[in-house]
């Protein structure tokens, strides 16, 4: 996707999106400005460094291109100036959230494809570039990540991974397969918060 | 080891039988079907993954070769099917892990001593392998790892791992050494369990 | 750094120290030998072994060189001994993590630097290896990693960091530059304990 600039364009947006996130929890948890940056370096970035690192890309993206870095210090200042503003608009940071989970999850199975894996482990891949960052900024605060807790969060990501796949495997235009992976894991996302999906626990548990 | 069928094998049922033990504990965390599957990934590839990462394998063996990630699939959905059955079998499935923590020990060193690096490291290494998944599988719920908590965990994957650097140092062959450090890690932790062993606290503390 | 004796003694002594830190935590937890070994290696190495595996170092310092790994195992043996006389003399210790915090955090940095890395990246990087070992071990203990917890930690690894920017930009011989960034982060951080130094929160939260 970065090859692009629409890609890069979207790959920044998900790094902030996700910045953003990992600068509201430490907020919450009342920790200072440095508190504040950490935890939205660690959510922006952890996921996509994990890939690359896996795919042997060194050094990652994240450190290769400051651009990364600088989406993400802008979500810790954002955050640090309009936390209040953001928290009034918790509708719009759960949609953008799920956008990201979605960007991050494509663009991550992509780039396994890309270097070689195979399709399993690619869209496994994929399911780690999206969930990571924030399993990390959960685990930072000492909390069950999100990825654990939320019914139909690693499934969303699943599922735009496995268009990415389909995409490939039916030779789509690398295009359309973006657009519909990525929606396809934002829908997934949104609805199962808006209707309160629940995926099955172990009978008897 | 897997670069014989039987190694193989070996290795793939390390990785199910940490599998389960990841799967085992997302169910009596409540986890559902999804939470399950993280955790059993977790607990049955990180350590193989931090073991290639560190070595510069990339990608590393649970993304080149899709069966490790199936291996993994496999024991959530065995735990999510059949998690009373394993409950009740607890002894069985401690000594699966127990012969899981001996065959990452001595995979991990093997691999670790055939790209070079020394002894001492490469023991690290081992141990590292064997006990990663674990930890890993642990802080994703927020519980200090059971290698922390348990007296002899780590010394059993350590005590496998060192047959390895010894088995090379007397130029044993590699089957002998295989052998005489998974049975030496599963006996040390067998027996430790059994017996109540304790390893020494600080004087005072 | 690692090119010069100097430089190496450095190294080793900011592992050593790193390593007190992670021994110290886990005598205070009640963990025993193996627990201790196990913190005390991950404080001390965990940050650097980061960093290397980022820049495609395989395998990293921390593994190709086993005085590493023996300068870490011997800070878990003086805790053993001695964590009663260490307890005692904390200022000493906090004052050999802040040298350790300086010395990771212009290494990791220099390091990156030489590999090519961007300047506003490379900084991230020295502030990880930093930090990283830290929060390594506060999180297998299920504890808020000190670098979110403490104000004036972070930062003082990111004025390290700076130096050593700031020094190649003025073309600084690489010593000079060293020591003025070593002591930088030193006294940001003792000064900051000192007199009680608190970072700003968000308004309002």
């Amino acid at each position: 996707m970065a090859a692009t600039l629409l890609g890069l364009g979207l790959d920044l947006l998900g790094t902030f999106v996700f910045g953003i996130s990992g600068a509201m929890l430490a907020v919450r948890r009342g920790l200072d400005i440095f508190g504040i940056t950490v935890l939205a370096l660690a959510a922006a970035l952890a996921g996509g460094m994990l890939r690359d690192v896996a795919l042997g890309v060194t050094p990652p993206a994240a450190l290769q291109d400051s651009r990364y870095l600088l989406a993400a210090i802008a979500s810790a200042l954002c955050v640090f100036v309009g936390h209040r503003l953001i928290e009034r608009i918790s509708k719009p940071v759960m949609l953008l959230d799920a956008l990201g989970l979605g960007l991050f999850a494509v663009s991550g199975c992509r780039k396994a494809l890309l270097y070689g894996v195979d399709p399993l482990p690619a869209i496994l891949l994929g399911v780690v570039t999206a969930v990571g960052g924030g399993a990390l900024r959960d685990m930072l605060v000492a909390e069950v990540p999100r990825v654990l807790r939320e019914d139909v969060y690693a499934l969303a990501a699943l599922v735009g991974a496995m268009m990415v796949v389909a995409g490939q495997a039916l030779a789509l235009p690398g295009g359309v397969t973006v657009v519909v992976g990525v929606a396809a894991a934002f829908l997934v996302r949104v609805v199962s918060v808006w209707r309160g999906w629940q995926a099955p626990k172990a009978p008897g548990s």
